[in-house]
């Protein structure tokens, strides 16, 4: 847990499922690491590993040559920059900000000519990889930054991801990449649910339905991941709250609406994550749809019809 | 190339591109193999293998104690076996067919009856895997049958497969399984069509996107397969010809509907093969929805609206 004084000071905002074991692995490759989430019990638990904790975000910033947000959303980035206290201006001159969170291209584009007033720089840096992603430093990691500040920053960005992606220059060039993987992500889950619910139906081992598509051409990541917690019913605590998607699918139609650009799966997708949402399922885990599924298709568990 | 004369005697019909190098993985394992394909050539590039060419189904089955067909459908299949010089008359007493295509329950629950008529055996038995397992013998073979007919030709199936996976006793559990296979393939390869496009939209390098998410949550078999193809515009001749999803999504609908199950992301992805048929496309190679979605959205290869 020894830091190296020559290293970068980095305030880290926002230490749920994913930023908790992403500042630790800051620590751990020897970076002096502040870190603040309006939820007290999260900065108990990094304390143990060697993050210092803060009162608010601006006293994480004070001095810090690097903030690094990974908060819910572009609201929160906002506020955690530019809030009451603004931690923007608390920081180092010249610090870098590496926003982490999944936004709109058009909030990082914004955030990044408000810090740019302030003489600060701005990393757009979504990540994909998920909880164990974040534990095990193996994030991809979707950069929309100039080359070189992505450069000066790789050690940073290392400590937490194995594969660091320069995807463009502009700021939002990240997030331009990561709502492609959203689509891919959310639009696998729905199917996933309704290929696991029709199985039910046609009365087929759901383990073995499991072990099957893994080892054939009906594969995904999300079917490997979210197919096992909808067999095993594992829907709260959530390990990825509906309420993530939701929002992720949002943006990504959000983008693809504004630039009139025809999304057909991507929007009845949506739908479907809004039909879950409407159930008050947005606390439970992304797996819950197989949940509406049944739901929609009068399907029990058993594979009995509900009706 | 030795044949080992203890062995079952095979006539193998459908020599295409999945055909073809299953055959020859039989004869490489020691089975005596004869072959018919109603394509000449077909049978000749066989030949060289060890293949034993056929003047007809009935020829190749003549004495046969395992007859395996892996032809385009049930039609094809029936034709096979029940069609001019029936092939199910020219097999040996107490031989066993085994039917690799994809076809409906219904149709396998019929033809298994048909041949019991007869006194022969039936193995529902589609596979996954394509035309690399295919070739390697790593294919997923999903079977339908009682355990002592699957137990009886484990080794025929060994030497064409790497996964042999029991999924029920009844005639029909393997297309079960493989229709559950079949309904994810169809959406994943219209979702990474779909995906791929907004990409271009978004002026992503195309590779870039391809690299990214290999390593990230979005992705899958499909995009991983297919999604190359994509970006290499490679759609003719087909690895794998549209036809055939369109086929299989079409017994994956039918079964879903006779029950009256919803599938509401396989409803709307049958549309978009039958869009895809539509343009006159059903002989080119299955990534060729990544063109619909260009065309349905107004988005052509290099980004820039057509429109």
């Amino acid at each position: 847990m020894q830091t190296d004084s020559s290293q970068k000071h980095i305030a880290f905002i926002g230490l749920g499922v994913m930023g908790r074991p992403m500042a630790i692995n800051l620590v751990r490759a020897g970076f002096p690491v502040r870190g603040f989430d309006v939820n007290p019990a999260a900065m108990e638990a990094v304390a143990a590993f060697g993050v210092t904790p803060a009162a608010n975000p601006a006293d994480a910033a004070r001095g810090a040559d690097v903030l690094i947000a990974m908060v819910v959303n572009d609201a929160q980035t906002r506020d955690v920059l530019f809030g009451e206290g603004s931690a923007a201006a608390a920081l180092a001159p010249n610090a870098t900000v590496i926003g982490m969170s999944t936004m709109s291209r058009a909030a990082v584009i914004e955030i990044t000519a408000q810090l740019a007033e302030r003489g600060l720089r701005y990393i757009d840096a979504p990540v994909s990889g998920g909880e164990i992603g974040a534990q095990q430093a193996t994030l991809s990691i979707m950069v929309g930054a100039p080359a070189e500040v992505l450069e000066a920053h790789l050690p940073v960005l290392r400590a937490m991801g194995k594969n660091i992606y320069h995807i463009g220059e502009r700021p939002g060039d990240g997030q331009a990449m990561k709502m492609i993987n959203q689509l891919l992500v959310c639009i696998h889950n729905a199917a996933a649910a309704e290929a696991l619910v029709f199985a039910q139906k046609l009365g087929l081992d759901a383990k073995l339905v499991f072990e099957v598509i893994g080892n054939s051409a009906g594969n995904s990541w999300m079917f490997q991941n979210r197919g096992a917690r909808m067999i095993e019913r594992e829907f709260e605590p959530p390990k990825s709250a509906l309420s993530i998607l939701v929002k992720d699918v949002g943006i990504v139609m959000g983008e693809a609406n504004a630039a009139r650009h025809p999304l057909v799966l991507g929007g009845l997708t949506q739908q479907l994550y809004h039909l879950a949402a409407a159930q008050g399922w947005s606390h439970l885990d992304d797996s819950i749809l197989i949940r509406l599924m049944e739901m929609l298709t009068g399907t029990s568990a058993a594979g009995q019809d509900v009706s």
